[in-house]
């Protein structure tokens, strides 16, 4: 164990070099979140489908159940049950376009994650720095329970528990607990806790911050102490179901799947749950008795309980979905939580767009209208009238506008149109629009995967450290 | 698919071509005994324990259902529930004794398998062979399954179904079903089904043969069908167990196991087993309402059945029991079928020694007088005359003896001193002797060992092939 718990030490310390200049202690946040006995026990596991560019490279390193796929690496880290999907990695010859300028890669991309610290967090996507297409790198760094790396390089950077970066490349920065950032880039910056900003330069600022009173009833986050509040009971009172599905090699499939879809073994799948066409449903996420109509997904760490999905809906990566019921096209971002009432669901119109890291836990039946944007905290119909805006009328909007606390400034319709654009391309790089010969995604990519499964050194100095393990096609 | 296929049958025609001058053809032994379709649904698994040397390499290769443990490397080979065990090899600065002459290993000794097609075949123990003390080579060769290498390197050579190699280097050989050789060397040589050959060059040469209707009844080899008769038969009749095993990731360990002992989590312990302090049960092992004593082991492929064994008892790999009481310090050679009656097991006294492949298959109750040697086909307590000879008596043979139709030349208190000796190393490296501190062998070693599960391409022109996988310390 010696050897683990130094490694353990040693990323700390690296992390707060980095931010040395922010006079921030990484450890408190991080090292009551990592059970150092149970990262000994628990295998990790990377998944060969044939269809994937396949390079996997661990050393010196405790990968604790967490997964991968697609092409990556690890050094000198400790991966604690999280997700690291390069599936939508660049290849050797693809083409990387920034402002007019186009490169050409000269290698495939990788993941590459050392001296870092990742906890429960999702790295997926491609890295966006015009800067290293080639590779997308973690880096002396450290994420919470629940963040997401989506697409977002980290160099020297701490990501409180729930947050999210977003297509921005990060350098020395602290991120608290639930904020959510889609800026390009930042250096040596603080994001403060429950901030939502989203930033184009030239383009769009969209900001809005949860009051900190709402917060701390859902997320609370003290030094010493892992994360608390109602997120953290949700999520804890599922653990028995996962303990299931990781304890068995071979599960016996779920029936009346359509063979378009795509269930992960490493899912929970409860009773009562129907699975439309090209469906994806990611490992890690939680389905009971609900519907998933064509098209739909639901992504790492995603709860769909008592639900409708009408068909085409995305429920990003942590959205959790209890008592609702969308229509078509609805996209649900990062880290979303939205309970109705048991007799009362949560209702979605076609179209709409709830932001990332949007609370929606409702007092009373609330319905959201067609074709609307939805952010910050809604409990009841009345919420919605500073906490949404229609489309339509935000792709109007050329300047400063201001609904409820959130700010906005810039081009409405660039700021619409990047949004649309961008379900566009998660829905058609998911598999929605499968016409059972074209358009395949990662419903269609992912079935027929096979998990390798890895363990740590069981006993001695060296115990919780994975033996170097180097794999190519 | 269609790989896979090129690889088996590129290795058959290396091995025919290694046996040109036999004029064998090896196709039709092998190819009904590996069904392509499991082939690319199992995993392979290797053991991390902290205790072992640690290196593995597997390169275009299928591996479907294989163990390793130890130092091994696989290539251009197809491993089919093969047991391949590095845990008795040589360690860089070990020196390797050859008549005299003392060889000192420049590094660690390593298992090294290439262009071979082996099925549900054992490759233990060191490399006996003096001239390449650091690698213990198995290529050019196929071995049908429940065949067992042990110690024997082996180039271009094909062993039938439950033909035994021991210590005995194979040149382009044909080794036939059920036959034991422990002969040191061979070149270009056939070895007749149900040949029972010891030789010790200067020493002693011991020989028997099972008649040919009696060697069918158990186990018959035809081209172009799987091998038939009452070893598979028994054999087939556990699959449903061992699929349990090998279908969960954490099994709930057994209980009332000494803390000295280890039972593999691959093994079968069926109800009312009782385990004795530093018994080792290895993987794929079955035992069933039988109790082991102190210091008793159970290797690879072992059958323990309603039977009693006292204590410091071997059943080496592939050896089976059923309705058998065991005395203390009984060996049980590899492959050997002991089956008594219900109500009247097979009794063998203490210190007995049932030689390599030995059928005792009994119609009326038999009992087995202490320190006697035991070969061949016994199924009357008669049968023992002409199959059997107190260790005494044999001890003092100096010239050509002949039992029944065994035929003993040599030194019979070599003979048996060898056995002895043998017997005790076994008996010591299982660590059957551990005090608590001192002498810790595979029982001990064996424990908290970490199982990496290993997969093959799910689909495609690579269906069945294993990605190229390093593993270092």
């Amino acid at each position: 164990m010696q050897k683990l718990e130094k490694l353990l030490e040693r990323v700390i310390r690296r992390v707060n070099l980095n931010l040395r200049g922010q006079d921030f202690d990484a450890g408190p946040f991080l090292r009551p979140c990592v059970p150092l006995r149970k990262l000994s026990q628990f295998y990790a596991f990377y998944g060969v489908t044939g269809r994937h560019p396949l390079r996997f490279h661990f050393s010196a390193s405790n990968l604790a159940g967490s997964y991968f796929l697609g092409k990556c690496r690890v050094d000198g880290s400790v991966l604690y049950k999280s997700d690291i999907r390069g599936d939508e990695l660049r290849a050797k010859g693809d083409d990387f376009h920034f402002r007019g300028v186009r490169m050409t890669l000269d290698q495939d991309e990788i993941i590459s994650i050392s001296d870092s610290l990742l906890v429960k967090t999702l790295v997926h996507n491609r890295s966006h720095d015009p800067e290293n297409p080639e590779i997308f790198l973690v880096k002396n760094s450290a994420a919470c329970p629940f963040a997401n790396i989506h697409g977002s390089p980290l160099e020297g950077s701490f990501l409180g528990a729930f947050a999210t970066v977003d297509l921005t490349t990060l350098h020395g920065c602290i991120v608290g607990a639930f904020a959510y950032v889609q800026v390009g880039e930042l250096w040596h910056d603080r994001v403060e806790p429950g901030q939502i900003w989203l930033n184009q330069e030239g383009a769009f600022d969209f900001r809005y911050r949860f009051p900190a009173e709402t917060l701390a009833e859902y997320i609370r986050v003290e030094p010493g102490r892992p994360p608390a509040g109602r997120f953290m009971e949700f999520l804890n009172a599922s653990k028995g179901d996962f303990r299931r599905v990781f304890d068995v090699v071979h599960l016996a499939p779920v029936r009346f799947v359509p063979k378009t879809a795509s269930l992960s073994r490493y899912a929970v799948i409860k009773p009562k749950t129907r699975i439309g066409a090209n469906v994806l449903v990611a490992q890690r996420a939680f389905i009971e008795n609900s519907s998933l109509g064509k098209g739909s997904n639901a992504q790492e760490n995603c709860f769909i309980i008592n639900s409708h999905l009408e068909g085409n809906d995305v429920t990003a990566h942590g959205a959790k979905l209890i008592h609702a019921r969308l229509a078509e096209n609805v996209f649900v971002g990062f880290n979303s939580f939205i309970h109705g009432l048991p007799d009362a669901p949560v209702v979605v119109g076609p179209g709409s767009i709830i932001m990332p890291h949007t609370i929606i836990d409702v007092k009373e039946p609330v319905t959201i209208p067609p074709k609307h944007l939805v952010w910050g905290f809604v409990s009841t119909q009345k919420d919605l009238l500073d906490h949404s805006v229609p489309l339509a009328t935000l792709a109007t909007s050329t300047r400063m506008t201001t609904v409820g606390t959130m700010e906005f400034a810039g081009s409405g319709a660039q700021f619409v149109a990047a949004f649309q654009n961008r379900i566009d391309h998660i829905l058609e790089s998911n598999g929605a629009y499968f016409d059972g010969r074209k358009k395949r995604g990662h419903a269609q990519k992912g079935q027929n995967i096979a998990y390798n499964i890895i363990q740590p050194y069981p006993i001695g100095a060296q115990k919780g450290i994975y033996p170097t393990i180097d794999i190519q096609p």
